[in-house]
């Protein structure tokens, strides 16, 4: 009997292409949205260097390529009866939970923004807890969640859990998370939520502390132009390394926020969808909140500049590294030592960041060269604004003012 | 010139004490409220043990008794607007944060309840963050967060941070929190959120993390009938040992969940009030999250019920005692040893539960016997419904099932 998988946020950059993967690896997969990410598209006045068919012609175009189906699932996870209604129906063996606000300088655009971010991931990823509590207990969520959650601690980031001893006690903790926004923090307090659920009512979990992704394509939606993932290169929705291959080929300098020290962990999308596959494929136990590090590879910001720059000029093109003034409130200059070996032992094989791949995501994004909005590239979101940022008046510069240069990742 | 101080939830059981303390001290103060708790009294069915005039009434009262002015604003937290405008206008020194839903059981009742509690709790306590940084970044954010955030780990609790040290490297987190039920978990998320904006934005806050309070009468409600608190004895916003101080009145057992084994912090409502008074006059630096452990003893839930079975029966009232199935899932004998040594070092004085102040408490409580609602003492609000501890027909008990006979405290 195939494994009955609904992906959750299926419309979107990592949902659409887990959705297809599992669907042409034989199990049963529905895929559920509300097409905010859209709404917030037109809200910022963006798009995808792609165009996206919506999701109902995704569904008819994977129809037609593969002869499979998935099934479709419209409504929004704020709202408690709808999700229930939907495990009901579909009574998922997994859900893979990607629906979720997944921009960090969206939520700190003001307060109304952070407060529609953190209201729609934790409440929603409440309600699929709730739901898989009082329908389907066996079902084993696998949850995205983010390495930014961790911080930039003085200390090795551990897979999940720390052990602590003092006095002769000895105790595991969640690992304490320091994260540096109001959309990291959302996943944090989804985390805390979900290890709950685990503890008290039983329920299998999986959570998934995602580096940054890169890439624009994977074994599916390479099949056909229909069923492109959506593909951000904007301030708001691009990752850095999406941005920067996007900008070398618009002819832009490469803009890394300060010095561009700050290190962080990267990973291909085409191993997204291995490592949630890996997830699927040995589950939690009951009672069980499953940690791991999901990403391959650590960068500073500056590596991963000159990187592209490199293989871009080696392709022909002229490329600049611009350092400009940083928006966000981040280290620059830190320690960072993520473990991130659980994935690998379950069988994880890297697609590395190598020249090759740098050079198949330029000629991947260079035919759509033409619908690049230079405009995206720059939002300017600022962590700290500026009237807070300026003394108030009763004398005080506070502490939380942004350093000149600092430099920025996900 | 005085302190400005705007106490959220400034309607409820501490709320409206701790105002009248401040106000009597001198200090310019002002309540806000939505008067969402009277709103699940009805919901639930209950009413304070004495009666409570409406909030304007309150501080007409306190006018009439000592010449005092308290401003009332009436709102929602989630209203960033309405937040933004009582900022804006009362432009507080302090702003004292009891403004959330703070009932662990309550948060237990389903998952509209769930979800209710920690958006109310959460983006309220956002929106008093944004609030602060966009209109009056120097205000001192005093919130009070509970004991129950640190759940009981085998190791001590220590007040608010935790220094671990490991391959010649150290680093001071967050305590991390291991907490017991959703309402418990919106306090959690509520203190990373608020750390983080000590971090990136500057801003002064202290959190309090409270054991349980009991107590009916402060300096201030002792001036008038009319300035009483809401005191509750129900299964869903009473504390443990006000309960049992109105059971033992009512002439009925004292009943204890499980064996009661689990130990937490108990703190005097005069000494809540002393110790948020503490933390005003001692504010965090810009930039500072400083944590109080705020409680003066520890006790297990049936220490407690003997203490209040012995001064009972001194007084001439007959109690048992009964070990009832516990609602909650909690462990029941585990080790305990939280610091609380930073609220003393500032000159707390505390109010210990002695046989002199139980006596105190049930002789407050006996002239409103008749007003003692029995039904109200047991709601059963379970932490695992019975459909999910019941095998699934897959076979399978979770771990989550609960154990036949624990005990409980908040």
């Amino acid at each position: 009997m195939p494994t009955r998988i609904l992906v959750l946020g299926g419309d979107g950059y990592l949902g659409w292409p887990t959705a297809m993967a599992f669907s042409r690896a034989g199990h049963r997969v529905a895929v559920l949205d509300n097409f905010a990410k859209r709404g917030w598209e037109h809200e910022l006045g963006i798009r995808p260097l792609v165009p996206v068919p919506t999701l109902a012609e995704r569904v008819r175009a994977w129809r037609d390529v593969t002869r499979r189906e998935i099934e479709l699932f419209v409504g929004d996870l704020i709202d408690f009866d709808f999700v229930a209604s939907v495990v009901g129906q579909f009574r998922p063996d997994v859900i893979v939970h990607y629906g979720e606000q997944p921009s960090a300088p969206y939520s700190m655009i003001d307060a109304r923004h952070a407060a529609y971010t953190q209201h729609n991931n934790v409440v929603g990823t409440l309600n699929v807890l709730f739901a898989i509590r009082d329908i389907s207990p066996e079902t084993h969520l696998v949850k995205l969640g983010t390495m930014g959650e961790y911080g930039t601690p003085n200390l090795d980031i551990e897979e999940g859990y720390l052990t602590v001893s003092s006095g002769g006690r000895t105790h595991t903790f969640l690992y304490p998370k320091t994260p540096g926004s109001i959309y990291h923090l959302s996943k944090v307090h989804d985390s805390h939520n979900i290890h709950f659920a685990t503890r008290i009512w039983g329920l299998r979990a999986t959570d998934l502390n995602q580096g940054v992704v890169y890439g624009i394509e994977t074994d599916e939606t390479a099949l056909d132009p229909r069923l492109a993932t959506s593909f951000h290169y904007d301030e708001v929705f691009g990752t850095v390394l999406n941005r920067f291959c996007t900008q070398a080929i618009a002819g832009v300098p490469l803009t890394v926020y300060g010095r561009g020290g700050q290190t962080r962990g990267y990973i291909n999308i085409r191993d997204t969808i291995q490592c949630v596959g890996l997830a699927v494929a040995n589950p939690a136990d009951p009672g069980e909140l499953r940690v791991y590090n999901q990403f391959t590879e650590q960068f500073t910001v500056v590596e991963l500049a000159e990187r592209v720059a490199e293989t871009a000029e080696r392709l022909g093109f002229d490329v600049a590294i611009e350092h400009a003034a940083n928006p966000r409130r981040e280290a620059e200059s830190h320690y960072y030592n993520a473990r991130h070996s659980k994935l690998l032992d379950l069988g994880l094989r890297p697609h590395l960041l190598s020249g090759d791949l740098v050079g198949g995501m330029l000629a991947a994004i260079a035919p759509h060269r033409d619908r690049i909005d230079h405009g995206a590239f720059v939002r300017e979101v600022q962590w700290v604004p500026q009237a807070v940022a300026a003394p108030t008046g009763k004398g005080r510069v506070p502490r939380g003012a942004p350093a000149p240069a600092r430099a920025s990742a996900t």
